[in-house]
């Protein structure tokens, strides 16, 4: 059986996460049993999420349990199986963690799933084609509703998330304005993606500017927005929210390392007759098959490149996860294993 | 024709609102015309919704005009009438604003209301069968929508729309918890309006006391929260909400004097998965009919005895309405004035 090395949440972060947070280890895979698939990864996951289970703290979630392996998504290929729906070479997607190798009971509903790599690479099966492709469908078409015309906004623009709001209300109809951090990025969810406008904030890094650069670039106002990152871009779009629009609340990465970020205006809420919702795709299963249908043409076709950062080894997920909390990575953020 | 006294703005409140701001004058009715009646107002609703439009902010509704009455919801009879379908004598309510009288053009749909005072008083027309009825019907009926055996959180409990959130969730089989100010306000709103529980925040007047008490009463969490003062209870909420839990957006009087109030932690919207909806009621007039008639009748039974705080004659509008702002009325507050 091969060596199989493994990232383990090795304390909890106090504050900001570290790397020494994590430890690398090597073990050995155990013979299969019944039903049992032994899947190498070729890809594994990196997603903000995972930041707030490394707390120990009341959530959607249980936190990530110390002294085990850090959980997350992968995609990899069938290297030996003893389940007859699975044979040597299929390329599959689960959830096995940030380890080189994982050991699947494929009985399990939903454990392991087969893809077609014809049209879309393995990789995308963990972005736009994924998890954060369907977080980006479900808070788009089923909170914010977005009809043709109006405007959506969405933080991490470029993220794998935000890219897919993007590309979604585009084919919707809508203005689209992302904001994201940096030229490059910026340049990026505009030329490549086909945004309307988007919004850097490292150039506008208060609510008053960066207000101001919404009221350019949404002239009509605000009618959707779509929310990653929390703080006090939250603040500025409510400042420039339309009566009725709505927001989907998907992530609030800015207060995930210490104390919670407050809004400042609440009664805007009131004032516009607002809604807000906050989601986690992983409870609403019965949208995935459409949602990834939509995705995966979309990519098919080419109308959506999704963009990676790609780091080398499992050595170096850490960095590359903590690098990811600090907008570091440049469209999804994966490890390649292989 | 009768003279007439009125209260006008007479100036916008520089933080705090005064006394000041408002102008005691008399001015003579004019004729009638065509399809106008006239109106002697024996109530006069005073509601919090007015201390927003008397500043000159953005908001859902026009700012009251500076130099004209204060506008409000009234109840009275008809003296004159060149309209066909109303006589003297008729009970009507209306928008007639803080006056002894006014001249109504009855031909315009919703300016004026025949209301039976068989087995309802007239003054409810303005509280529990009234605007504030509705606005508790709305918010707890399409908002929180609440399961039989669920908990829900009203604040100002005592109050015309709290009152109503209270009665009308007990009778969905709700477990009802209100927070009110002090023992006498708690007292009623237990032993007389049914609710299971109230807290006074009086004796619980930061976050951490106050969701110390929210915890003791409501052991099974919190699902539904209907928001009528914002501030630190409504952070203190968000503690003891559960997932999936709903919050009603009304009032937000906690801001209305100046600064606006910050939440302390959005985030826990997303780690409940919760929903917030800001309204207004009067942009839900499809309700009216159905909630009007659920109220009438538990009102009209005996099942609902609102509370009325009444002070008497238009010169003591102000000091009751700047009474209302800091919680000194005890039910709805009304001004009579005959």
């Amino acid at each position: 059986m091969p060596t199989n090395r493994q990232q383990l949440l090795d304390n909890r972060p106090d504050g900001e996460a570290v790397a020494s947070n994590f430890k690398l280890v090597s073990v050995e895979t155990p013979p299969l049993k019944e039903n049992q698939v032994l899947v190498r990864h070729h890809y594994m996951s990196l997603d903000p999420y995972m930041r707030g289970r490394m707390n120990d703290a009341k959530s959607y979630a249980q936190p990530q349990p110390v002294g085990q392996v850090m959980q997350g998504g992968t995609a990899g290929e069938v290297v030996e199986s003893l389940h007859p729906k699975y044979a040597v070479g299929d390329r599959v997607v689960g959830f096995g963690g940030w380890q080189e190798y994982s050991v699947v009971d494929a009985s399990q509903p939903g454990a392991l799933k087969k893809v077609d790599t014809t049209h879309v690479p393995l990789s995308h099966y963990l972005g736009a084609v994924g998890m954060p492709g369907v977080t980006a469908w479900y808070g788009l078409v089923k909170i914010i509703d977005p009809k043709a015309g109006e405007t959506v906004v969405v933080t991490a623009a470029s993220g794998a998330v935000g890219s897919a709001v993007g590309v979604l209300a585009k084919a919707r109809g809508c203005r689209v304005v992302g904001i994201a951090g940096g030229a490059d990025k910026c340049r990026y969810v505009k030329e490549e993606l086909g945004f309307d406008d988007c919004i850097d904030y490292r150039q506008h890094p208060d609510v008053k500017s960066m207000s101001a650069a919404l009221k350019e670039a949404c002239p009509g106002g605000i009618d959707g927005y779509f929310e990653n990152v929390g703080g006090y871009i939250f603040d500025a779009v409510l400042l420039r929210a339309n009566a009725f629009a709505r927001v989907a609340l998907c992530g609030m990465i800015a207060g995930y390392d210490g104390q919670p970020v407050p809004l400042a205006n609440p009664a805007l809420f009131l004032i516009n007759r607002m809604k807000l919702e906050g989601f986690i795709v992983s409870e609403h299963m019965e949208v995935w098959p459409e949602a990834l249908a939509e995705l995966g043409q979309l990519v098919g076709s080419g109308k959506f490149r999704p963009r990676e950062s790609v780091a080398q080894g499992i050595e170096s997920a850490p960095e590359a996860f903590l690098g990811l909390l600090k907008g570091r990575n440049f469209g999804k953020q994966l490890v390649k294993l292989v």
